[in-house]
């Protein structure tokens, strides 16, 4: 089959990390959705601009007019921003049968109504994953896998840039103002961060998100949104001792009376997993009546977090496209013919660092013999913990914490110390799992 | 359109799960599918039973057979669980021409390969979202959420039994015997509790997460299995010196030698989001290339939960079977002449506990005339810090925390407030957010 030929309409942070993904990964992508996806033309500001992706495979041009219009686009990735000349473009691909898929969260909770009527009259499809939360899949959680749920209420850290600010804060003891002109510099802020610590960004995605969680229109007008530059230092400070975090959130909740709307700073208990969510990263809790509460949690911006979202997106149109059975969702989410044969390794070859417990006589040179075998296996250790012995129990418990390590070295050290007549016989092992 | 008719085979906790959840959401999911769904038929142990449903508007049978065989039925739902019969039953079913909807983990993870491949013959689904992680849409968020990714690792609380054994033994100093009796007296863990704590449940559901992050084959018998057993509370207590949680994990990762597919109890540092998952709730981080970490949180078993995935599937399915346009997946979830007028509430209306900070002058009445104020708007107060003067400063930073107010009397409190001559002009007011 043909691939499917997409037009970008930009070719900035995350036009490049779109194009550096669907390139890098073209063979696992091809493997899920069954069809090859090739970036044909692009709309750019000049032609002469340094890229941070390859662009020789592909046709630019400087009037993104070309790529709505252009005959052989059959997916438009809108991907500049703003809500006037990307609507109108927008609207034009429409019009001209072309699926849309777009990052932009102005202009689907400004324009989304008006956008997804003339879509449906056209049949054509609009996607807008990347829109909300950057790389997290919450508009799919929502909108499908939570199907069967009344969601009641959502919450989320849905703004980068006000998250790490206030992270910053509470981690380094610094002031509002200090930690913005960093974001700043760090690329993390705008040079205008009014739309991010205002909340009116989070005030679009949380448009967005209370849409499909309740089946209303957009309304971004009644959203209420407030920013954090009112936070200070000793907020933060404050918040702690009363056992809170301080967290700038878009909150949604349904009642019987309406529909809340609403971003603003909050304090947040302490041991909840939102108030635990830091830097850049962002979280969204959704709360369904079946299903009780749910978190999803990734990156919020950045070239390829939203490049994620926005090719998903691409393969989740092509697989539309292309309505016969062998396009559904494949059940292992490859297609069956492209599973590969790559091994399942033996534990034995696994790699982690080890918690070890066992119990020692308290005389001289017993850890010594313990280490030499640790030593003699090229194992390193990075702590030991040595417990005062107990009442006149005559061994007492050795804590060991290795680096990482082949598990069959563990295994032939362990089987030496086990065999040492001055420690028990049963070593506990415990592997240690950094999640880096 | 006519409903779509389904078929449950059995109707025990999930069963009855997804009939109440069919019944009470139907007219949310009504709104979202765009076609009724409708339990025609369910096949029972005995006819005279206890359930937690209503089954009046419903054919029951002891015979599974007439479920699968009945030419009626367009969904059959099983939830018998099992590898043998339910293996028989879906194999007719799907022999049958019938779309399969399954929670059932050991099934897929045994014989999915078998069952794939003759779902694909037949062109009839098989969804399998319950089988992982309840209700959380795990399946989803990997297979098509994050299809633009080379998944490189997952790890994931993924038994509810192991999790919440392993915090009683952290929060209460308990030893495992003691908490795994508890939890079989609260119905956590089953009369036979092998699966759950000699890790076999979870590996069914790694196995299934593997398959679907790296393209391969279902491969159960090449996972290593390791239970909780072994974990003592001095292990607990350790692993805390040391700045770790010990969490019962199901890891898989992709190297270049191979698939490492593995349960075993972990150290997990303690900042990270997984080291605080407590209890029965499930928790899967996935690492992909381009989107980088994300985590996904939920209920991991229970009637409802499990259910929220079941009814999701089923959704889906009704979404591939009706494959008009207006069938897809609807831009803002529910089919656009289904959306409610529902109003969005001012934020004056809105209701939570107020953080409240001012600086007021250092001298005796002052905290009278505030909380008189806050008193007369019936505003009751959780907690007030008042710190010391410093140095020379004639004001002194006061804290509150209100209980929950609606917005409105909190104005026209604040306002009298800031009148105070002994009070600063601008009292800041951070919302607090318990989201329970």
């Amino acid at each position: 089959m043909d691939p499917v030929q997409v037009g970008l309409l930009g070719l900035g942070t995350v036009g490049g990390g779109t194009v550096n993904v669907l390139h890098r990964n073209a063979p696992e992508i091809g493997r899920r959705a069954g069809r090859d996806i090739r970036v044909k033309l692009a709309s750019v500001r000049t032609l002469q601009s340094d890229r941070i992706c390859d662009t020789s495979a592909i046709e630019l041009t400087t009037d993104p007019y070309q790529v709505v219009n252009s005959p052989g686009i059959d997916i438009v990735v809108e991907l500049i921003g703003g809500d006037t000349l990307a609507k109108e473009l927008v609207v034009q691909a429409i019009e001209n049968g072309k699926h849309v898929v777009t990052a932009n969260k102005a202009l689907i909770a400004l324009h989304g109504n008006e956008i997804f009527e003339l879509a449906r009259q056209r049949e054509v499809m609009v996607a807008f994953e990347a829109a909300v939360a950057g790389g997290i899949p919450i508009i799919k959680a929502v909108r499908e896998g939570l199907a069967a749920n009344r969601i009641q209420w959502l919450a989320g850290i849905i703004n980068g840039t006000s998250n790490f600010i206030l992270t910053e804060m509470r981690d380094k003891g610094r002031d509002f103002d200090d930690v913005l002109a960093e974001a700043q510099a760090l690329g993390y802020a705008e040079a205008d961060p009014t739309f991010d610590i205002e909340g009116i960004d989070a005030a679009h995605k949380l448009t967005i998100l209370a849409a499909i969680s309740f089946g209303i229109p957009l309304q971004f007008d009644k959203a209420y949104t407030e920013g954090i530059g009112q936070i200070t230092a000793a907020d933060v400070t404050y918040a702690e001792e009363l056992g809170y975090r301080i967290k700038h959130l878009g909150i949604a909740r349904k009642s019987e009376s309406g529909v809340e709307l609403r971003v603003h700073p909050a304090m947040v208990p302490e041991r909840r997993l939102l108030a635990n969510v830091d830097g850049v990263m962002n979280a969204v809790v959704v709360h369904g009546d079946a299903v009780g509460p749910t978190l999803y949690y990734g990156a919020g911006a950045g070239a390829e977090p939203t490049a994620s979202a926005v090719v998903a997106d691409i393969v989740d149109v092509v697989r539309v496209m292309t309505s016969d059975p062998e396009h559904h969702v494949p059940h292992l989410a490859f297609q069956p013919n492209a599973l590969s044969d790559i091994p399942v390794l033996p534990i034995d070859a696994i790699k982690t660092a080890y918690y070890l417990r066992l119990y020692a006589d308290d005389k001289p040179g017993v850890l010594a013999d313990i280490t030499r075998i640790l030593a003699d296996q090229d194992i390193s250790i990075e702590a030991v913990i040595q417990k005062e012995p107990v009442d006149d129990e005559p061994r007492i418990p050795v804590i060991l914490l290795t680096h990482s390590v082949p598990e069959q070295r563990i295994n032939a050290a362990l089987k030496q110390i086990e065999a040492l007549s001055s420690v028990n016989d049963k070593v506990t092992r415990i592997r240690v799992e950094t999640l880096n």
